[in-house]
């Protein structure tokens, strides 16, 4: 049986989103084979479920009665907030009493969290996090880094290269992921120092394929499923896209596919490169995101992606 | 009288589309105060002038017989094709016989033979380009740079902010522009070595009113009428933007504001920081492009734009 650790207090809208999704989800999945922890402050999460009639033997509640709150300093508030829901999560990943953790909190917090308890993967220099690309065909590809790391070295692209690559494989089922560079320039030689630097690197390592360089305006076209960049850059190319869709809802400008610019469609992005399965989700997550978050630790628990990931990288010898 | 160079051979649909917007051009403005040198190759560009019965009083032809390809090496092109528009138009700029030049064909060629030819203001480090950011509420911002300068330092970024003011002031009529960092976080302290150089250096700097980090999200936000970044994140943000663009044509979706997108709508982007006035048109220039262009230059021109410049740069002691 696998257990799923879930932060009740992460998000704007939580407990009660959380809750809603914890529902959608135990519908959607009658099997016991998957069970819920559910992390958070007993008083505001017990009555919340009861409410909701969720069915008591497929999860048990753990009781955290701090939160880290949306804006606070990341590492400040892990220190002061030993009982908080996201320390209490990453610690019980760390004993093994869960196998993922979910939060849609404080994303600074679980990424320091995480790397501070869970660690690094023996090999990965730099655990990065990604954001699902929706394409004009219907079909979806992946870019990476989106934050994590602002400033990145030339070999950090390559490992983001990698793990898009097996993130794509096995929960996208894309069968052989071409990788793109985001550059201002189609040939090799073009761009900026980290992109002129990480254009050979990736043209001659043999876990993917690389396909070269993609522009701003090849962002949502098939020429590449996995498009890797510093986090700087992603973060504003990720950003940008959600104001897109934001102005086109407050412009009432209704169309199939850039519904799928909407967050929610998504759900949350896996940590990629710690030793555990952790899922972090927007602030503003729904009932459905959180749903499709724990669905998705599912997949990357069944897929056994993280023992993948651990196959492909050597570590650093001492 | 001014007189505004026009490179007729520019762009993917010239010489017709630029004769196209030359008459429409002297057909908005029947004073005899702009005269236009239409620079190209006499024998293709001379019957399109005559077949769209354009008043011969208006312009002169100054022959020019070599082309430089939208896709050729800049330095090589213009060492090779010295008859070329484009080094026919920078020559007559730099000899002041034409007060303005204006080319829709190969960007890094008009760049490079103008910081070759008519050089850098002094005390201005990296001349940039820049493009018109369309605002919900009908305003319209400036985002420099868009991709001359892909690897940047602080100063550098200081130098797009009081180029980007003086632009925003005298050609977008914007009274007291705001500065915004674009980045990836609200407070001062986030973002990439880069942007958190730069943070201290736009606060302190008492040429600009700056007011902070601007995100992804607040890209088509008034928050900033001026965004400096770095020249790869720009050019990143600008052809994603045009993507969106196209993807909403492609998709039949009309909408006022996204209909601003359309690059035709602004026509092209000045040089800022060289000697003389220089703008730069988009590949795929139609008519009206052109003759927002030369409108342009004319602004340029009448507003005293550089001048205003090099009251602002001290140059840099021997």
């Amino acid at each position: 049986m696998m257990v799923i650790g879930l932060d009740m207090m992460g998000g704007d809208f939580a407990p009660r989103e959380a809750v809603n999704g914890v529902k959608l989800f135990l519908d959607k999945h009658p099997s016991p084979a998957v069970h819920l922890a559910l992390i958070g402050d007993q008083a505001q999460v017990q009555p919340l479920l009861d409410e909701a009639g969720i069915d008591a033997s497929r999860y048990r509640l753990i009781h955290a009665p701090e939160v880290i709150g949306m804006h606070e300093h990341p590492t400040k508030a892990l220190k002061e907030k030993i009982r908080s829901s996201i320390n209490t999560g990453l610690h019980l990943l760390k004993e093994g009493k869960i196998q993922a953790f979910i939060s849609a909190g404080n994303t600074g917090a679980v990424m320091v969290g995480a790397l501070y308890s869970i660690k690094s993967m023996p090999g990965i220099q730099r655990p990065t996090i990604s954001t699902l690309v929706p394409r004009e065909d219907g079909s979806t590809g992946l870019l990476l880094d989106v934050g994590v790391n602002a400033d990145c070295k030339p070999e950090h692209l390559v490992q983001f290269a990698i793990l898009g690559t097996l993130y794509a494989k096995n929960i996208l089922k894309v069968a052989d992921p071409g990788v793109g560079l985001l550059n201002i320039g189609e040939e090799e030689g073009k761009g900026n120092l980290l992109s002129q630097s990480a254009y050979p690197l990736l043209r001659d390592n043999n876990k993917i394929r690389f396909v070269g360089n993609i522009e701003g305006r090849d962002l949502f076209s098939r020429k590449a499923d996995v498009i890797v960049c510093d986090g700087f850059t992603g973060n504003i190319v990720l950003k940008m896209a959600e104001s897109v869709y934001d102005i086109m809802n407050r412009r009432q400008i209704r169309d199939e596919y850039f519904e799928l610019f909407n967050y929610e469609y998504y759900g949350g992005t896996p940590v990629l490169g710690v030793n555990e399965p952790v899922i972090i989700g927007h602030g503003i997550s729904k009932g459905s995101t959180f749903e499709k978050m724990i669905s998705l630790a599912g997949e990357v628990l069944e897929t056994r992606l993280l023992d993948k990931f651990r196959e492909n990288f050597t570590p650093a010898k001492d």
